[in-house]
């Protein structure tokens, strides 16, 4: 029984959250078929254990920066591959529909009467808080969780982030460092500057580094724990459930305003 | 190299969506070191494929009803086992740390010195909507998403819903029909009732039912397509993005408060 053909077919495949044996069994039989992979550089390349020794590979961000492909162009080559080899696999760190573009790839396949596939992933958003010991819902304190990505600075997304803050979910931003004073300022208007905060860095290696506070103190947690841009920022009461929580080492007194001293 | 002792640990694991090749490598290699799975009935059967055969597999609802225990009951049954048997895995739908109880149940472990660990899952909440075709997020439709269960009954939730349904951000409600009329009243009540919704049946099987309409009819699409609780209700932009959705099938002209004839 081969699965491998020339067969023109664009697999949308979720690598998960880091730990290659995260990815999913349907995901990584996937990739043992394809013939081309387009990469997202985010995705661990020990990922491409799982394909074949004959496949071709290529990192999209690589052909972004280094020849300026756009996205568009991405989507092209990935039509072309498919009708010149055969199966196409797009490999997209966590879940290719959450926060991925991993939609408009298949909808442009299908313009081209192209056989797609989807292979969903363990997202990053949801699975990274509780690989760092912070389950996103617990029965008491929260049954509910609003994920987001993107700046704080769009009017509409900081009109939601409000609502959400004001709210009993746990929320999950994917965010860079440099709008941790605008959440904590966001947090700090609504008096929610004591909710509980913690900042994890993504991957998923016993030393992936993360911080906890509160919601005021975010850049002071980024900064005591060395932590880099992208990260996820995560708030809500279930952040006391992290087993470090008692011990947590953040100047209490600090706030995001605090001075270099 | 055998991972097979008799060193007591608990491990919880995801089981993800339904299709047993939607569990995680890590996820099946973890079964298949358990001498002991206590396993959700919602679970695919199919995944014990993943145990070994001398494996004690017990279902927790089957304990509950049958001889009526409770969860506090099952969360003893599970560190005895771990005492007497070494390897016990909690299998639980989706993943074990959203909307299931999987953070008591390793909180209680810790309590007995008992070592623990966490699988993550691929959540049925967030993937059944792209297996059925709808992203959770999409470029200029979505960059963020509110995911919730239980009745809208409760005060806080109903707020916390309202707020979700007036936001820009997908909602995903894990309800049982019963609810629906609420969820539709509550979008008609913020002059949202015309905004694209969901009804999708737990499982990953190829005619999973599922159907399409507006947030104000949603007793009408759970009718027209025979759909039974538990179910996924999805709302917001991006269910347009469904390759039925122009041709959906559901009296456009008939609203959650429509008769019987």
């Amino acid at each position: 029984m081969s699965h491998i053909s020339n067969f023109p077919k664009i697999s949308l495949v979720g690598a998960g959250p880091g730990d290659p044996d995260l990815i999913s069994i349907k995901g990584a039989r996937t990739l043992a078929t394809a013939k081309v992979i387009l990469s997202d550089t985010t995705v661990n390349p020990a990922l491409l254990a799982y394909t074949r020794k004959s496949a071709v590979t290529l990192f999209t961000e690589k052909l972004q920066r280094q020849y300026r492909y756009s996205q568009a162009d991405i989507h092209i080559l990935m039509v072309r591959f498919a009708l010149t080899h055969g199966h196409v696999v797009r490999l997209a760190g966590g879940d290719p529909f959450l926060f991925e573009r991993g939609h408009e790839a298949l909808e442009f396949a299908a313009q081209y009467g192209i056989e797609t596939a989807y292979v969903p992933g363990i997202s990053s958003m949801t699975s990274l808080p509780g690989l760092q010991g912070i389950p996103l819902t617990r029965h008491g304190y929260a049954d509910r969780f609003w994920v987001g990505t993107l700046a704080p600075q769009q009017v509409r997304f900081s009109k939601d982030l409000r609502a959400a803050a004001r709210s009993g979910a746990t929320v999950v931003l994917h965010v860079r460092m440099q709008h941790l004073p605008e959440i904590s300022a966001l947090y700090m208007d609504l008096s929610r500057g004591d909710t509980p905060a913690a900042i994890i860095q993504p991957g998923t290696s016993p030393d992936a580094r993360y911080g906890l506070g509160r919601a005021d103190q975010l850049v002071a947690i980024a900064e005591r724990h060395a932590l880099t841009s992208p990260g996820i920022v995560m708030l809500g009461e279930v952040v006391r459930l992290h087993p470090q929580w008692a011990t947590r080492e953040v100047a209490l007194t600090r706030t995001w305003k605090g001075d270099s001293a």
